[in-house]
């Protein structure tokens, strides 16, 4: 029998342990400690590591290479000193809808920390992307997003300067871009084209996000058009790995 | 100027590099060998771990952390001894669609080769997953995933034994399931929902994919209805996160 009764259906096949049985120690410390995690329930105290060394008979450096990869994962997350048992992923639809809306639904409430607003000759590669010519003036809108307070992201968004000619004094940046869209200039999602990959936290992104370097993200990709089929933004956004996944529906 | 000309639109803001200018030593050599990479252009071979820690003036120690990074985000890859700029990543749809189908637009040959086929009575939670009574029959089908026999992920696909009653014995694992569902018992796909994500690699994955071990993934969870609306598999599928990323139509 290779799939235990109590498995999750999307938990890897025979807990992630080859045919040949030889795992590293500190794979095998991990699946005990991802048991226990069960046991703990989510918010449940972790035992300090010295406790962990002790309980498995094995070095404290093995204790934190498998807590690394479960804080990694986001199956533990920190708690001023100690370390506590994480809630499942963030469940984030793939949609036209906003983050707002996202983070919304599962009863969260989003905020945005504006990290950069500039505006530039746009450069060639960027032109095609949000249909300008090269050297039109472009915004650069960077914000940490954030969930109950918590840092969660951070987004890039490209927008032509001139379907967005005072991005810089009467949009508050805490607030909802797409909002801001609609309500203040009319102006609508029509479709939008994204791409999804992972890619490791760079320090910069780190720093501001707040979680460790080369942290797995998700990164996504979106270019959108506004209601009339004319290219509207390019926007980067990269969601912390540990915190979130994505869902679709296919009909 | 936080925009240089050259700069690809979806790169990281200011090369990955924070306000105050600080990185690791590691991060600094990286961002090198990434611009160098770009002179190289595509299976352009890399120079040794000497030269590098010759031509940067840092410890080999050193260019053995950026190059880690620089493959586990799939920009190189090994190639017998050496190593060479990678090409970009694979673009999979998020769609109905097969993996076979996704690839051979790609102009690559897809593949597939047998790791598990056995039948197992059906725990709880997979039961509702697939909509049978706990203890009924299910198959569990996995399978390595080739891309012109390059490893890229691995499979595995929960169905009732009932839908499918002879997949041991009149299905080639090397071919596509989805076909053989058409093409043989009439079943087409009506519906799936999918969740997407990311994880490391087990060592178990790691050693059928061919992937370092605690590689980032992306795992991408689907359970699918028939045509009719009836519940038909839940499929869990690994991509390696240095070789895929997935595109989505938003309209």
């Amino acid at each position: 029998m290779d799939y235990p009764n109590d498995q999750h259906p999307g938990a890897p096949v025979r807990a992630g342990v080859p045919d040949h049985g030889r795992i590293p120690k500190y794979y095998a410390v991990k699946t005990h400690i991802a048991a226990l995690l069960g046991e703990l329930g989510e918010g449940g105290l972790l035992p300090t590591e010295r406790d962990l060394a002790e309980r498995y008979a094995v070095s404290r450096e093995t204790i934190r290479q498998a807590l690394r990869e479960l804080l990694l994962e986001g199956r533990l997350r920190r708690l001023g000193r100690g370390t506590v048992v994480a809630g499942p992923k963030l469940e984030q639809p793939l949609a036209l809808a906003s983050y707002t809306e996202g983070v919304r639904r599962q009863g969260l409430r989003p905020g945005r920390s504006l990290t950069t607003l500039d505006r530039f000759p746009c450069p060639e590669p960027l032109a095609r992307e949000i249909g300008v010519e090269r050297g039109e003036p472009v915004w650069h809108l960077e914000r940490v997003l954030l969930a109950d307070d918590e840092r969660m992201g951070l987004e890039s968004t490209y927008v032509p300067v001139a379907r967005v000619p005072h991005l810089d004094s009467d949009f508050d940046p805490d607030s909802s871009f797409y909002s801001y869209l609609r309500d203040r200039l009319g102006i609508v999602f029509g479709a939008a084209d994204e791409r999804i990959e992972t890619v490791l936290a760079t320090p910069r992104e780190a720093l501001l996000i707040g979680t460790p370097p080369a942290l797995p993200m998700i990164l996504l990709h979106r270019v959108s058009r506004d209601g009339e089929g004319r290219r509207l933004e390019r926007v980067r956004t990269l969601f912390r790995g540990d915190r979130f996944s994505f869902t679709t529906h296919l009909g």
